[in-house]
């Protein structure tokens, strides 16, 4: 796939004489790249396969590729990178280089910076995960634009947060900082994907929904569900038809996330919460009824300090992990 | 009761010559104070009754009369007052300088900043959460000397917390982040004094584990307690004894309490967490199978971050308004 320049019909382009940095966002699926500018100005996008099934080594190379492409991008744009940011999924140790573990990668302490160094020439390779960089694009240029305190929300295969607090990105002691996927809600509940049990993540999460639907259905024998072939999406679909197995598991996972939230309201006090991920794209249709359980679940003081909405910047992550680049203010 | 000047035998005075600020840490029953200088060192420190009974007017009036004995003590050693901080209990607006409701004092609403400011003439007195003052403390002088991001937790009365990041407070974006005593721990629990249900406090701190104890005495008949003039020290000393009904009381308290740090934990990754209040002089007795409880409920990179400890400063609350008075960094 070659890239793909949507500046002309999207974003603006930074212009001649700009320090860009080099950002690639590394999903399960695709990795999507660019040239990101000061202001979040944004040239070169591109999206390509990821394709993890041939292993740590061809994704190496594919990053690479995509970073000596977008150098000449650079070059004949008369932009001058400054550095190079990769987002990925799953815990980092960022001072090391390495994402310690990312499943659908099928990776495990995989010294990504080290190795992207070697091949590209480019030091101080910057990892960030992908959460806490789409949260901190949001808090730049998007929905928090100006926001003193902005909790990012994942809501796709897991779910994931990002904290952003007077434009700077709050990681914690370790950099293991806003790990919501695996806060507790449910002390007795079922078993989560990472050991425990009882994680909003277990409650919803594109798999979780459709887990969930499969295990009550014998409840529901009216249901109107493809089990076999079942998505989040046919969740949301269904629930919408009034369909008597979705609509409880739907909202039982909102509940769930609710009371995630609302913690996360009551300890970090955010003035913008931001929804992003795949699941993020049904907004619309949950978001009224998810505010509605967070309201019941959280002080009124925080609360009421509280906007939410659903992202509507479509390349969050390149931005994000290219705005950190290009930031000179340390995290928190 | 006249001012208790402790120099001598605990803490160290500030030289003449040096910036102080006069620190106030009003509790429902005491009324404490001294003054606050470079590193911590402290001079003047004294308790009085708080007699929140006879009134909002009459506490003002105690409380400016503290003020005008430690200006005093403050031009007798040549120091310089700097500035005026009280740490108070409850939700506080700073901008405005009123204490929105502190159930303890009987207040709502009060506008305490600006009153102590007419009545002593120091302009811009600065209210502090008293979790917030004692982290503050914490991390300055006490057990989190050197953490990059420490959480402070009360357990007394209610359950309350602050965290510092890199020597600053963080409040949030309304200043009312870290309510930890509301983060809701079980979903279907028991009603908690704030006209929520399943919050922490409704399970670990002084009243909850009373009127838990009462709750369940049926259940266990062959139960030891007093309850009628039951206190949360009893609770500590019958467990401890192997009694039916203060053993599990407490120990459900310490498993929902883990619940809500383990959260804490997973959202923030704190590199120390200090515990100070009433209830922390059993830490002893509880700590370590709290601490085990919150290993099961958090992710392992999280918790392996983490070290926990009970404070070992007598005059936290005092100091760290002070130091918040001090100190010229803004909060988070």
């Amino acid at each position: 796939m070659s890239l793909r320049d949507e500046a002309a019909a999207g974003p603006r382009p930074p212009p001649p004489g700009s320090p860009v940095a080099v950002a690639l966002d590394l999903g399960g699926t695709n990795l999507k790249g660019g040239l990101v500018g000061p202001g979040g100005t944004l040239v070169g996008l591109g999206v390509r396969e990821t394709r993890a099934d041939k292993g740590y080594e061809s994704v190496l190379g594919s990053l690479a590729g995509f970073v000596a492409d977008l150098r000449a991008e650079a070059q004949r744009r008369e932009l001058t990178v400054v550095g190079l940011g990769v987002g990925t999924p799953g815990p980092l140790n960022r001072a090391a280089g390495i994402v310690e573990f990312a499943p659908n990668l099928g990776w495990s302490q995989a010294p990504l910076a080290g190795d992207l160094a070697r091949l590209t020439g480019v030091r101080g390779v910057r990892l960030e995960n992908d959460a806490n960089a789409a949260a901190f694009a949001e808090a730049w240029v998007g929905e928090g634009s100006g926001a003193r305190c902005l909790l990012g929300v994942t809501l796709g295969t897991g779910v994931g947060a990002g904290l952003v607090v007077g434009g700077r990105l709050f990681t914690g002691a370790t950099g293991v900082a806003t790990e919501l996927g695996h806060v507790i809600v449910r002390p007795e509940g079922r078993a989560c994907r990472c050991g425990s049990k009882g994680c909003v993540e277990a409650y919803f999460s594109a798999w979780a929904l459709v887990e969930r639907c499969r295990e009550h259905a014998a409840d529901h024998p009216d249901h109107s569900l493809d089990l076999a072939r079942l998505t989040p999406e046919d969740v949301f679909d269904a629930s919408l038809r009034g369909d008597p197995l979705a609509g409880p598991v739907l909202d039982f996972g909102l509940r769930s996330l609710a009371l995630a939230l609302a913690g996360c309201l009551n300890l970090l006090n955010p003035d913008r919460v931001v929804f992003f991920g795949g699941l993020s794209a049904r907004w619309e249709s949950f978001g009224p009824a998810l505010v509605e359980h967070v309201r019941t679940r959280s002080l009124p003081a925080a609360f009421s300090a509280t906007r939410f909405s659903a992202s509507k910047l479509e390349w969050a992550g390149v931005l994000g992990v290219g705005g950190l680049v290009l930031s000179q203010t340390p995290d928190l």
